[in-house]
Parts: C-alpha cells; sequence; structure tokens
C-alpha cells in the first residue's frame, strides 16, 4: 500500500528506463525525471464520496428545504491546523488554529454568502445587494459571478482601492455613497426593498449567523466529536463570536456534547466598545474606531447585547489588543503556523497571548484560536522574521552568511 | 430536516421574543437579530469523517508508508467549479475549472509542497531548501513554517518584493543569488548536498509529480468517477501537465476507467518552446521568456520531453496565448466564476478559447480547465467589468446610476 513496486526514469533527452529496485532510478534523479510504478489495483482508489462536504454537510442545521445545493462555489469545511511550531513556541500542546483564511475569497465571510446566494438562486433571485468596506462586499462579488447573479455593493467613498478592484474584477457594480458607511448601510436596505434585491448584509438576514455557526459544527468533528475548552474569537460586528456560541449550544441541544467551550472575545485596543460595556457592567455605547484591523473596526456591534450575554453565559472573558500586538500575530501565525491572517485575522491569535498573561487560559487546555481572514487581500506587514542574504553562487559565502 | 421549527428575535436593546411561526420572527429583522430554532437530534450531525480528506486520500497511490499524516496544512481537495455564468457565456454546458488557487498558499504547489515535507517530517529533516521566483518559494516558506522546519530559498537577484515579503513573513532564510535564476537553482542544489538539506526543487524531486497527480484523481472522483472527455492546462516546466498525465494514465492501469483525456498543453506566445518543438517535429530548444505570466515563464522546461510525448499520446495538442489574452481570462475567471486567477493561473482559461476556435474542442465536450494560481498574490489586473458610480443616498440618483 502506497509503497512503489519500480520506478521509469524518463531522461532529459527522452529516453526511458525502468528498474523494479527503485533506489536505483532515484539515483538518476540529475539525469532526467523519476516515475514512481505501483500495484496498480481498482481498490488503491478510495470509494465514493460521503455524501456532502464543507458548510452543506450541516444542512439538517440550516434554514434549507431538501434539494441540490445550487451554489457552486465550495465553502466550508476549513483546516483545525496543529501547527508544530505553534505549540512549541507557545507551550502550548492542545493548541489549534481554525483557518478560515481558506474560503473562496479568504474569509469566514464566505460562509455567510454561500448561505445567502444558496437562498437567493432557490428564490429566482436576478440581482443581490449589501453595504461593506471589505471582505463582506469581495465575498459577495465574487459568490455573485460564481453564481451568475448581479451584485449590487454600496461601499463608503473612502473605500480601500485593492479591495474596489477585487470587486469590480468580479463584475459587481459599486456605488460610492457620499454620506460615509452607515448611510450606505441605511440606503443599501433602501434600495433593496424598493428594487426587490436579496439582501445580504450581516445582522440583519438572520441566514448569515446560521452560516457562521457551521465553524462551532467543524471544530467539534475535527476535534473526533469533543468540543475544546475554550475558543478564542474576533469582534467586529459580532456575528462571528455570536454564531460560533449558538452552533456550540446547538450540539448542546442535539444531545452530543454535555458543555460549551469558554469563548474569549478579542477586540482591538482603539475599538473596544463590548469589551468597555463588560467592564463597566452596562450596555454597549458606540465608540469612534481608531485601528488598522479594517475587519474589526465596528463602532456600534450590530451584536453587541448578544456577544456580551454569549461570552458570559459560556464563562469565558473579554480582551483588547494593540495594533502592535496584532501585526506581531501576523508574524507568529505565518511564521510559526503557516497561516497568513490579515489584522483583524490574526486579533484572535494575539488576544490568545493576552488571555494566557492574564491567567484567562492555561497552557494545558484544550484551545481553539480563530483566524479569520487573509493577509493576500490586506497586506499589512510586521517586521518580517526571515532573513535575506545576497551572495554570489559560492559556498564559501554561503557558509559566511549563514553562520556555519 | 433542514426546515427552523421556530426562531427567536433577539431585539437590539438584549430582550427576546420566541416565535413558533417563523415568518412572525423574520418579519421582526429590523427589530433585531433572527435566531432560528430546530428540531435537535444526534442524528441531524453527519457521522464519523470517512477517512482521509484532500491530497492523502489517494496516499495508496503515493509514495509513503504506512502511518499518520504529520504534514499539518490541508492540501489538495479543491473544488471543481461548474460556474451557471461561466458555461453561459461560452455556450460549453459541460465546462468545469479545476479551483486550485484554494490551496494554503494559494497555488497548486502546494500539493508538491506537502509531499515533499511529509517525506522531511517523516525523515527527521531541520531544514528544506529550493530555488524559485515565486510561488514554489512562497509555497515552501509557509509549509516549512506549519510544519516546523527552516526553509532556505535561493531567489534571483530580480525577486519580486511582493513575494519576497510573503517568504519573510513566513520565517524563511532567503538567498538572492547575483548570478541570476539558473545558477540560483543549480547553487540550491549543490548548498542542499552540502549541508544535508532536504531539496523539494520540483523536477529534481520525483515526489512533486506524485503528489501533482493527484489532481487527476481529483478530477475523476468529482465527476462521478469519470474522466473528461479534454484537460486543459498551462505548461512553466511541465511538471503540472506531466503530472495531471501520468494521474489519468494510473487510473487507467487501476481498471477504473479505459481511456484519457485529450489533453490540450497551454504556453504564453512570449515563452512558447514545446509548442514551437510541436510545430517543428523536433526537441524542444532553450527560448528567452517575454510574458507578464511569471508563474509559465520558463524558457526551458525540465519536463519539455515528457510534455511532448504527455500530449500527444492523449491524443490532444498545444495552443500559445498572448499576454492580453491571460489578462482578458484572468476577468472571464473572476466575472463568470468567482475564481481569482493570476495570469499564469489563467492561461489554462484563455487557451480554451483558442482551442474553440481552432476546432481542437467542441462546445459539448466534457471540457475541466485548470486555474494554477491566486491573483492575490500577484495582483495583475485587466480592465476591470464592474462599474462604479459615486451617488447620494438618494433613489433618484441611484435609478439614474443604474439607468433604472
Amino acid at each position: 500500500m502506497g509503497i512503489p513496486t519500480g520506478a521509469t526514469v524518463v531522461y532529459d533527452d527522452g529516453t526511458e528506463e525502468t528498474f523494479e529496485d527503485v533506489s536505483l532510478a532515484e539515483a538518476r534523479a540529475d539525469e532526467g525525471r523519476v516515475e514512481y510504478r505501483y500495484a496498480y489495483a481498482a481498490d488503491l482508489l478510495p470509494g465514493e464520496p460521503a455524501g456532502e462536504t464543507g458548510m452543506w454537510r450541516y444542512r439538517a442545521l440550516l434554514p434549507l428545504e431538501e434539494g441540490p445545493i445550487h451554489y457552486p462555489l465550495p465553502v466550508g469545511g476549513t483546516p483545525l491546523v496543529a501547527a508544530p511550531g505553534l505549540r512549541n513556541r507557545l507551550q502550548m500542546p492542545h493548541l489549534w488554529v481554525k483557518d478560515e483564511t481558506r474560503g473562496p475569497t479568504g474569509s469566514n465571510k464566505d460562509r455567510a454568502t454561500a448561505m445567502v446566494l444558496e437562498h437567493a438562486m432557490r428564490a429566482g433571485a436576478q440581482t443581490v445587494s449589501c453595504a461593506s468596506t471589505g471582505n463582506v462586499a469581495v465575498s459577495l462579488a465574487v459568490g455573485a459571478a460564481a453564481a451568475g447573479l448581479r451584485a449590487v455593493i454600496f461601499v463608503p467613498e473612502q473605500v480601500a482601492e485593492s479591495k474596489l478592484a477585487l470587486m469590480r474584477l468580479a463584475g459587481a457594480t459599486v456605488l460610492k455613497v457620499r454620506e460615509g458607511y452607515d448611510a450606505a448601510m441605511r440606503f443599501s436596505r433602501r434600495a433593496a426593498r424598493e428594487f426587490g434585491w436579496f439582501d445580504r448584509n450581516t445582522g440583519y438576514n438572520p441566514a448569515t449567523l446560521e452560516a457562521k455557526k457551521t465553524v462551532a459544527f467543524e471544530i467539534w468533528e475535527q476535534l473526533g466529536r469533543r468540543v475544546p475548552d475554550v475558543v478564542v474569537s474576533p469582534i467586529g460586528d459580532g456575528v462571528t463570536l455570536s454564531a460560533l456560541a449558538k452552533g456550540f449550544r446547538e450540539l448542546v441541544a442535539c444531545g452530543v456534547t454535555t458543555g460549551v467551550p469558554r469563548i474569549i472575545g478579542v477586540q482591538a485596543e482603539g475599538c473596544q466598545p463590548v469589551k468597555l460595556a463588560w467592564e463597566r457592567g452596562g450596555q454597549v455605547e458606540p465608540v469612534e474606531p481608531k485601528t488598522i484591523a479594517d475587519g474589526i473596526a465596528v463602532g456600534q456591534p450590530l451584536s453587541g447585547a448578544a456577544v456580551l450575554r454569549d461570552v458570559r453565559d459560556s464563562g469565558g472573558a473579554f480582551v483588547a489588543v494593540s495594533d502592535d500586538a496584532m501585526v506581531r500575530a501576523i508574524g507568529t501565525l505565518a511564521a510559526s503556523a503557516g497561516i497568513l491572517a490579515e489584522p483583524a485575522g490574526a486579533a484572535a491569535m494575539a488576544g490568545l497571548e493576552v488571555a494566557l498573561e492574564a491567567g484567562l487560559v492555561s497552557r494545558d487546555e484544550r484551545v481553539v484560536v480563530l483566524a479569520t481572514g487573509t493577509v493576500l487581500k490586506n497586506p499589512i506587514f510586521p517586521e518580517l522574521p526571515g532573513a535575506v542574504h545576497t551572495v554570489h553562487a559560492d559556498l564559501d559565502e554561503l557558509r559566511r552568511a549563514l553562520g556555519v
């Protein structure tokens, strides 16, 4: 099983030679290309796929009638990464990163987009719409293109050019609203009603919460059908955290687990309305966001009250992280776990380090950190940990450069 | 199954109200957040996962002894996308795109990296190395970070800053070699021998071909255990195409299919040594690459002779595509299929249009186009198809902007 029974060397001049002894072929790797052979048989190939994959695997717990899935981009089923380097670095043997940067547009928003567009396709909609400044807009533009629908997207006039380019690349119609983001959000909802468009706005469309709760189901299944002790999640509008909490509560409701993980909610120091409400013991009051982490720069979170309750009910807590700490966490995730996250996407990683310091999490617990969005769309880099040397093709020069 | 049995509205002030009639709850979406409820039961959740997922699903046909997989980043299992918009646009009802932009670093190189690093981890290696100018280097840097290994990467002095930043972000040691890419490749192999590093160089390490052949297995399985009529693949060093051909031949060897698809090989007009050799009927002669598609700008392809034979044996053909056609194909993939590909990654899409014109492929055939790498790492954009309007939050102004 899985061991080559022989190998053919295809030499650079196009001739071939076949060896029963694989090592003899491998010794010729400088002269051509080594191709392995196996004891071929049909049973070497896996059987039929076992039903749905990705997010639709949990469709019995999604607001979706029976019938085939129409949305063509696979979403969900993102990796739960147990990176040896990261575990060593933090001395946490039971640490995982749930890598939500692996969606079609590199963000956990892709789950909500898939759910809304599946509804839109079943309803025979022609046009879908939303207001957004970033990841939601790109996700909807790309998802609509895949679904063969028109996307109408409302953005504030100061939208980032790199994200605007991706929306347009996917063929979206983009409306810059002069009055800014809050007005764009209200206006987009009004326009959707006026023109009969399908409205994707997170927080208003309950399907977005349903879609994002599948993250909890996947974590449970990927851990061998058990829940972790702690989950660390960033908070922007709060839907990501709140959906996670709902997913874990539903696992309890299904009778497959008895408790939910403690949830640590992470906000940026420059935008922490929910954490401040938690500390004051009052309601969430709006703040003016001041952070580089645009993905969580939400001064008036739609789900603020729900997040307070979800975290309290889980026995969790809130922490805030500086912009510098998020930028360092980008480096930690990349260089210790091979995960490329943007500032908001690395916020939970930064938050875990604060929570460890504060004694909110202990190093031997089973902990899952959420990485929510890719740095590739939003290239804010830390001081780069790797080294660059310029050399001639000379071994002695290389030795000096490497210090060996 | 999958239909909510009730819903709770969590109002903006934190209070809640539960409705048995879901539509009554949905009518309150403006006042708070709607949370669906289901008839919870353990059998709503899927059973245990069915063995390996992704590339390792085919490990019985990979050079890998038994035992657990150590490499922590899931690779392979990329989507085969049947985009309604793209099918309509090209009038090809049986067209799919195999979306290899969905790897950990957005490239089909991630398969080869995973295979080599699995070998390296099992061998107890400390350091892995390669020479590359782009996707291979980023893939190895990120993969090594995830595996807890050190990456030493040799690049030409003129390496793209955006890709260099990603290598360093992942903590790699990068050596700029003054003598250029070919020297960097030879020097990296020499240094790997000298220092006992694990050598990932594609073409030399046969594991890279083995890893990439799993694309063929996945296409076959995703099409319901049958092979398509035609597969369209870009050609850089040729390993991607050659591995695809080997994968399909192995399906025949396993007795699960009787024929292989015709393979259309696509090169850039500014770098088409294999296509020229095909037309001349001779050997592959080196050329000086002149194309924006850095991923396939290989003037002296390592697997050129193998590619000629693979395409001939499949009954396929070669086409060349202009830089402009690749840039247009980026737009086609994004706006009709929701797939974000770089120029080399969109080359096969451009090649399909040329092959249709030339009568090499007919529109009713079952055709799979390979998209090999993401545009997010390499943002070369076409004339953007989407529209941008700037408006006040005013419905009449919006109507004028949209022309409705």
